[in-house]
């Protein structure tokens, strides 16, 4: 008998006609013999339109006050999705119960619509287990030390499903979601990519940071501090599958290197397009500019990616870096009219059709010639790179976005990401 | 400076529009110096699709667990609605929070979705009233001992409403709703119907069990305990209009009888078309008859309403009842199957067009005759009376429903309804 832990997503959860296939899902777990708490996302859409009620009535000036609000708006949807599946379980004749996050209590810091998790009190979950209770769990939310409701970012129902886990020393959390697991690359892009059988949370971390959507980022991060089994497999297989074969399918999470040694070098392929590049040139090249730089882009609250300064040429020096780019042409005002004349630059330039192309894989550490090889691939195809990014297990390069699926597809091929892995 | 309660029905919070208008009316009054507790209703439809979706899911058998979740899941439409209101009120720049009825907290027994509120914490809230701010509770919800969210029952927001006016010792309850106040009849049947300008807790705890559908009969009770100067107003005024007009508007239900002593005998009529009548005829007349016959109904969940036993003769009483219509054929089949054969009772008749028509008013207390002149006005117009039924305010007798209109209207002129008190 395993405590395990079940998560959800909205697609999941999507109708009457879907929960009840979860409730078949979790109540066939149970029967099995295993100790199980299962974590709802809200009905998909549904966080949507309560987000869009408030956007109608919003303040124009967003305070803490007003994502107080927001984050107990957004709770609901979570503590409804909960409740119609302890409903749907009593009418496949298990006995469940769903808490809200503050009924665990699953306690958080005050940072409303991003809080983080501080601890989970197990007992009353724990009591209900023993008493042969299938738990439901929202997803999504907690409760801060003033007993306000707080929720944890877009995707945050996977963090809690780990950090529920973790806190409860699962077997395994499985996050059930509408693709049947991790993939060398975007499926879509490259037909031949393979569903991975493992991946090492730390390559799953650089992937989730890289643009894969398969698993909120800070999920794969609480599961590598706590080492909690992990695995993603989807939730549209029918649900009376066998078990067997069901705890076997997916992706597993791994947190052994050992086991991954003989394995590829490279394990998978991750883009974004959602960024955009700024340089900005001919800056005096003294102490303290990139701090003057990205001081100033820090403050107006948009975020960075990578960054690139040049070497220096003639006292000058070029700096670059990406942005989300939904955030592109403010930081471009910024820039022309309070950082430039301020540092003296000579000036700003900027491109918004770009995409990043990243290689990842825990192999890197111990191969040489992985980037190099990465480089060779794309200057044989004719791709131009406008900027590099390493990190130990993972190298990232700025191209024209243009050109985003012909570098997947021919990178895919060098790094033989479509052949099986003995 | 007062301490008002506002309470806004779902209509009132129907839309994005209509809150934004709620939040202006409510602004208006705190901007006037008053202190500001809001309670809303979740908006309309909202507390119909959440119980919608839980029916599709539902166990054949309805179980305190499954009550348990019906109130998770009906208490985020107040949750989410409340939360809504925070934020439309911080648009209009008034310092605004909410919560919910486990943060307040609201205390209440464990009985799902019809408990009944124990206590009320009022620091938190004054607190927050003492900052300035405008406090929204939920409606509907509050928690019980174990930490479980319970719902009130439907309409159960103007009984938060009253709670919490009674707990903060408020100066004035304000019910917000889709009419403008409470009326001699239905305007509907009756156009001369007027609004009463006041109306005594007693008279009004009579209507709202007699049909008049203005307030939840619980929260007449709850104000009637507590003497919570309550009053009903249309929330479909301009936000705007002038705040003493609107302070003196709609109808206040008052509990000092002396204003009342002045006034019209009768204060209102009563009506509804929701019940139909059983007779047990030729029952032998021993004692235990009334609990062998109305025991077996109330086992079977059904609510009774009047009832009338005849005087006995030759040993043999016929006796009567009404129930809610939706129960009629159900109660007539139990009847007929079970009952009368034990009881060796000759027959079970019912009809299920039948109207109650009822008089109400706190003079009736001290003026004779008023019963009697509501017979003899019924009988000039050929009307027949087949069950009569009094309290010490009210009289209600049941006729055919065919008539209902006839009787509403013959009764409102004979007892000057529609002139103005003096």
């Amino acid at each position: 008998m395993a405590l395990i832990v079940h998560k959800y997503g909205g697609t999941s959860m999507g109708s009457p006609e879907r929960i009840r296939n979860v409730a078949k899902r979790v109540a066939k777990w149970a029967r099995a013999g295993h100790q199980m708490v299962v974590v709802p996302s809200a009905m998909s859409g549904e966080t949507n339109r309560l987000l869009g009620l408030a956007k109608e009535l919003a303040p124009s000036r967003a305070t803490e006050a007003y994502y107080r609000e927001l984050d107990m708006l957004a709770a609901t949807g979570e503590q409804a999705s909960s409740a119609l599946l302890a409903i749907a379980l009593q009418a496949e004749n298990m006995e469940s119960v769903s808490y809200a996050g503050w009924q665990v209590p699953i306690r958080t810091d005050s940072s409303y619509t991003k809080a983080r998790i501080e601890s989970i009190d197990d007992q009353r979950v724990r009591a209900d287990l023993a008493a042969g209770k299938v738990v439901i769990v929202t997803g999504f939310q907690g409760m801060d030390d003033e007993g306000n409701i707080t929720t944890l970012g877009r995707g945050g129902s996977d963090t809690s499903a780990v950090a529920v886990a973790a806190a409860m020393k699962a077997d395994e959390c499985l996050i059930y979601t509408d693709v049947d697991g991790v993939y060398t690359t975007d499926p879509r892009v490259v037909p031949e990519a393979r569903r991975l059988l493992t991946v090492s949370f730390e390559e799953m971390l650089e992937m989730a940071s890289l643009g894969s959507k398969v698993l909120q980022i800070r999920s794969v991060e609480f599961a590598g501090k706590y080492k909690v089994p992990m695995r993603v497999l989807s939730s549209f297989t029918p649900w009376d599958i066998d078990i067997h074969e069901e705890a076997k399918s997916g992706t597993l999470i791994t947190f052994e290197e050992d086991e991954k040694m003989e394995q590829a070098v490279v394990s998978g392929i991750a883009f974004n397009r959602d960024e955009a590049k700024i340089s900005v040139l001919g800056v005096p090249d003294k102490p303290g500019i990139a701090f003057q730089i990205l001081g100033a882009v820090a403050d107006a609250n948009i975020e960075v990616d990578v960054i690139i300064q040049n070497v220096s040429k003639d006292g000058k020096t070029d700096f670059s870096f990406t942005v989300n780019r939904g955030d592109y042409a403010r930081t471009m005002e910024l820039l022309k009219e309070k950082v430039v004349p301020e540092l003296g630059a000579q000036e700003v330039v900027g491109d918004a059709k770009i995409a990043k192309v990243s290689i990842v894989g825990i192999g890197m550490r111990s191969h040489v010639g992985v980037a190099s090889k990465m480089f060779r691939t794309l200057s044989e195809e004719g791709i131009n790179i406008q900027m590099i990014s390493t990190s130990e297990i993972k190298t990232s390069v700025v191209i024209d976005e243009k050109y985003v699926e012909l570098a997947v597809r021919c990178l895919h091929k060098a790094f033989a990401l479509d052949q099986a892995v003995a």
